[in-house]
């Protein structure tokens, strides 16, 4: 079976260290992968912090298989400057977008399996030219598709759906349709469905405002933009319910009434999941043409070069990406 | 000393039962306290739900602290129609309201040694008249300052300040000003040192937007209400930090780092709290001439009268509110 694609990530930030540690744990259930990185650099890290990682080069995704057991395979992309640790450097932009386009290319073409990113760095990014809202949009771009991409947070208790994401909360709740809940509810019980395995996932619902807007007293959003979608899905047979008052609904005894809450904004999102969760969130692109995870964290500047970055949300986001990919592809055949 | 007085709160609801099963648990730490209810109605609860709670009317507070132990005694507040648990009645509005009245009375004169309040359910006061926007700003008019109130929620890993409470999520953001900012921190600290005894509160001053605006490139408000408010806190000597990415400030490390955390609106300050929290949640209004808490959940219409609903919450409110009663008058002294 085909290798999981790593990406590079942000090279000024903890992606290489937690690649090579999460290498290191191969032992304990991590799926083959192998990552688009420049390998001396991968190498020169792995020396810097004393970790046995041999790092070997390889010309086709194929052989990461093979290497896998006595290796990191690392298919060379080579970086344009020397890389220190928490000071991103615009001049490796163009690889670290490059990364992630062969990691699509690769895994659209069928040579990997799914798609694993490490954390990029907007601003750099930005700053040379790039001109998407975030990673997961241009994911979305690559795939060539029209649709809109949804991320969700999957964490040990909790699996939650943004609406929206990257976008000033004002702009938010100003963009709040019924149109774009019902679409992303829609995406989610698909992929609920197909990639987790649910046969008939139950979907709770966020309101807006606090208290779901009180019965009317506080705010019009929840009645006219979110109650009027939790209808429209029932009404095509998804189990959605709502709208919940946004400050209980994530409580011990409420989130075992649901297999994934779909939230209105950013932070109403990633707030419980992250409350909750030490390291192991793993971030999950539904509605692309491929398989994609993420770690739930960034680049952590702060702690970068120092080995100490935790690599166990990145080993969660390897393992979810080769559970739905196997799923997906039993669903296929 | 004096007792703590205990308000009715919406007799439909949940208060009554919860109120007996606190009061069975007296020997928990529990400390005195009577209630402004209706004492026909209370003796009634306890029957139908087979609590063995004899009812005492007593006709001044200070009678409370004799009778505490043997019977739980109540300043009997007559209600206007027979209640029916779940039916909130407009009739009784007036009943519900004049408790509170009578609480903040007893309590201003010194009578009562601090409030603790039963929920209410606001769209039943709203229809027989009620013009507050909420239960703490109506504490706050019958204290007669003009301070605006303060509301912290305090759970057994964390206490959260909303600068904003009960408005639309859209009116919250507008309404936004580095003053809110600075008046609320300033209340927060002041009441961290006298009520709750710390030397040098670290108080985690919240972002708005995602990632606290990813370094100004996601909205405006964090770099231009929110830093400059967390800058003239520093500069009163309070040691306030931030904006923080909201979305990681909760996270089991992060929450270890701040005795309180100033955040943005409703949500953003509940959702945490009562994600971790099963029903130990307390709610404190800080800036108040008296001391006030409240069980951090609502009137539970969907099971009041089953003898089911958690008294937990309530008495936690009633330790807290005794502990930071002792401590002002200590600090008074």
């Amino acid at each position: 079976m085909n290798a999981l694609v790593l990406t590079m990530g942000e090279p000024a930030g903890i992606g290489g260290e937690i690649t090579l540690k999460a290498w290191l744990r191969r032992g304990e259930q991590v799926p083959d992968f192998f990552v688009v990185d420049d390998a001396d650099r991968l190498q020169a890290i792995a020396h810097a912090l004393g970790m046995a990682v041999p790092v070997t080069r390889i010309t086709e995704p194929a052989m990461a298989a093979d290497v896998f057991s006595s290796a990191l395979p690392v298919l060379h992309q080579a970086i344009a400057r020397p890389v220190h640790p928490g000071r991103p450097d615009t001049a490796n932009a163009s690889c670290v977008i490059a990364s992630i386009e062969t990691a699509v290319s690769l895994t659209r073409s069928g040579h990997a399996r799914a798609i694993v990113t490490n954390p990029i760095h907007k601003k750099t990014l930005y700053a040379a030219g790039f001109r998407h809202p975030g990673h997961t949009e241009f994911l979305a771009h690559l795939a060539g598709g029209s649709m809109a991409p949804v991320m969700m947070l999957v964490g040990p208790e909790l699996r939650v759906i943004p609406v929206t994401v990257h976008v000033p909360l004002a702009d938010a709740i100003g963009a709040l349709s019924t149109e774009a809940i019902v679409e992303t509810g829609v995406i989610a019980d698909t992929a609920l469905r197909r990639d987790f395995g649910l046969t008939s996932p139950r979907l709770a619902v966020a309101g807006l405002n606090p208290h779901a807007g009180e019965e009317k007293t506080i705010g019009h959003e929840d009645g006219e933009a979110i109650a009027p979608a939790v209808a429209a899905l029932r009404d095509q047979g998804i189990d959605a319910f709502g709208p919940l008052s946004p400050d209980t609904m994530f409580s011990p005894r409420s989130r075992r009434l649901y297999d994934a809450a779909l939230c209105m904004y950013h932070d109403q999102a990633l707030i419980p999941l992250k409350t909750l969760d030490v390291d192991g969130g793993v971030n999950v692109t539904l509605g692309l043409p491929f398989v994609r995870t993420s770690p739930d964290h960034g680049t952590a500047f702060d702690i970068a070069g120092q080995g100490i970055a935790s690599e166990n949300s990145l080993i969660s986001a390897l393992r979810l990406a080769d559970a739905l990919a196997r799923r997906r592809a039993v669903g296929d055949s």
